[in-house]
């Protein structure tokens, strides 16, 4: 799961490592109430459902988690994830830190990256820079960006995006290192260790 | 920390580290009270010490951790590792699994890798290929390297040397991405959020 400050760049940080290593990676697509906004797809950006459907999703227990913004709702659909992570793909989720952690806590397994901006003067630039807003809209964001990270120091990972080509390998890095944690490994030594006791047994006949 | 099996190959592993990346790495050179075999140099192989000596290293905590086998002592100098710790490379160092689970248990970040032929049969077949050794030598061996493995699963990485140029690697981009760990990580986002609260305050004047 990937977080990180607004402007941070983790929407292109996943674009890149779909596009790099297509095989590897799969993108979590979450699922919402609130209307397509135009050039949205269905099944791309989200997967768009009616109040009602979404409450059914709650009661079935089919969303890994999700959460209520304003007047919508926003989760993400177990199945689909669940699919994915049987092809042996890297799941990416593109979440807030409050859904992440609540994700944590049921799957302890899931990991979690934090990405920022060098620094929090970096930062200001690229969220002045994205276009012509008033300096209103930049401290409103500024806030809403300390708001968001709040949490972060329980992830498990932190990127620095100053680099993006850097940037991106390190997040891959991380991930591809991940599947060597000794906790996804145990069956592998226990059958080495298996394997290696029947031949000592055969040496002693 | 790197340990595994007899046979694993994680003495090249080590070499292969150095060679390629000089400027990471450092490599922990331990102390025994053994006497020096022809071609070992000192501060190279080993710093070699009389018993006196040694004992001298354990009143005065020198060592990070050290344990006795048949007549002679071996450690690991602590002045040594903090000396390069300093310079700010990655110290490895090849020790059997008890002593890395001391050290572990003393310097919580420490990383423990533990490194494994793919199967039970090739690392018969590497222990047997090593020379001309009778069946009880083989025998032996096996038996030894079962003993060694245990307390493995308490590592934090398992990595599997089939292909010893990947498996350089995959130990290289574990220890680099060790280094992205929220953990060693804190003050860098404490100092992030700190400058941006700095920054809305001076929005807000």
């Amino acid at each position: 799961m990937l977080s990180g400050f607004a402007g941070s760049g983790k929407g292109t940080i996943m674009k890149e490592l779909l596009a790099r290593y297509p095989e590897e990676y799969a993108l979590s697509v979450s699922t919402t109430t609130r209307q397509p906004r135009p050039g949205e797809a269905e099944g791309r950006e989200y997967f768009f459902k009616t109040t009602k459907e979404f409450e059914q999703m709650i009661a079935e227990d089919a969303l890994l988690e999700y959460a209520r913004y304003v007047d919508n709702y926003y989760g993400t659909p177990r199945a689909y994830v669940e699919e994915q992570l049987q092809s042996s793909r890297n799941v990416i989720l593109e979440i807030e830190i409050q859904g992440a952690l609540l994700i944590k806590e049921k799957f302890p397994d899931t990991l979690l990256l934090f990405v920022t901006p060098p620094s929090a003067a970096v930062l200001r630039d690229r969220l002045v820079g994205r276009g012509t807003e008033t300096p209103e809209v930049v401290h409103s964001r500024l806030s809403r960006a300390i708001e968001e990270a709040d949490g972060c120091e329980a992830y498990d990972y932190l990127v620095i995006n100053d680099d993006l080509d850097t940037c991106v390998e390190d997040v891959h890095r991380i991930i591809c290192s991940e599947r060597n944690r000794m906790r996804h490994r145990l069956s592998e030594i226990e059958k080495i260790k298996h394997d290696l006791k029947q031949l000592v047994k055969g040496e002693q006949l």
